[in-house]
């Protein structure tokens, strides 16, 4: 429950309705499921602001948050005919876009995930979504593959009113530095602990 | 991302897909935001199952997470239309559905809220959905408005395979201990340290 509170008022020269309305970085991290669904959770309000959401996975995933992201077209969809909440783009690095086909060798993943980057770089320049979900992007920056300063100067630098919401694993602490708010999910218990596997709706 | 990879495979006499399909509780609980937007953004793969979704919100809030709500109604109605996805109910205590209106004293409110679990209880009994969302339910059982033995009971007795997701703070062990998979959320970092309220989009 949004509390609405501040703790400390800053002397930053703002008043509170600028300071409320600065876009914001979110990171989602931690060991636990929860990271994303809850990434997609918030890009349901951004949607019902009408903001244009625009997702990017980054992992390669035998299961491709296929629940979410059928649910997501379907807003968008409803968006192009009724003009219902705002539109939606899903991405997946690997498919269609301008990313790099290529399958294989960790050499590809990383050139496709750094071209990637790229492009959402671009899009933050030409002020492209409200709000940009960039799922499981920790990983081709905990891996090197992406510089993690170069995506946090970018950030800090974008311009306009665009949100960013990052998840996965072991976010860098440059990046938890650089951020707004950031989550962290933990494993209290899990059905796997308990001999149980992922099941439909639940996992995917 | 799903391992898929169970720890312990246990002597329980069931097979796998026996052991997979198993209707789970799931309580999401912890001190900071994350909660309630990742057990909605678990709702969508159950919408994209095609299952029920019944959401259930217990405590009235003065942002009363209009964004999901507006999303969900969307998908509901696109399923009625299209037979894409499936049904949606939502409701809000104090709201509709059989829940007294009445407003103010402490008194009232514990009833409404009591009312509404029984409520719940009868469609778990009927198998009216695949999953129920009772978002911040676990403010009634902590306030002691709603017997926490009675929801364990009847929770573990429910009938077929209904999914049921619980949010909010300070979950009553017993319902932890119920519980096939807990999450916690932590915070690590939140605007409102800095000094910066909640804004549309994000906080509903």
């Amino acid at each position: 429950m949004p509390q609405g509170k501040p703790n400390v008022v800053p002397q930053d020269g703002l008043t509170t309705r600028q300071r409320r309305n600065r876009p914001l970085l979110l990171v989602h991290t931690g060991e636990m499921k929860g990271k994303s669904t809850s990434a997609f959770g918030l890009a349901l309000r951004g949607w019902n602001q009408g903001w244009s959401i625009g997702v990017f996975q980054f992992v390669k995933s035998a299961k491709w948050k296929v629940g979410e992201e059928s649910a997501f077209r379907a807003l968008g969809k409803l968006h192009d005919e009724t003009g219902e909440g705002g539109p939606v783009e899903w991405h997946k690095m690997g498919e269609g876009w301008s990313w790099a086909r290529k399958q294989g060798s960790e050499e590809d993943h990383a050139a496709a995930a750094l071209e990637g980057w790229r492009e959402i770089a671009r899009r933050l320049g030409e002020e492209r979504h409200g709000m940009y979900v960039l799922d499981e992007f920790t990983y081709p920056l905990h891996w090197g593959w992406i510089d993690v300063g170069e995506v946090v100067r970018t950030l800090r630098d974008r311009p306009g009113h665009q949100h960013v919401v990052i998840t996965g694993r072991n976010a860098p602490q440059e990046l938890v530095d650089a951020a707004d708010l950031v989550l962290e999910t933990t494993k209290v218990k899990h059905p796997m602990d308990a001999g149980q596997k992922g099941q439909k709706g639940i996992e995917w």
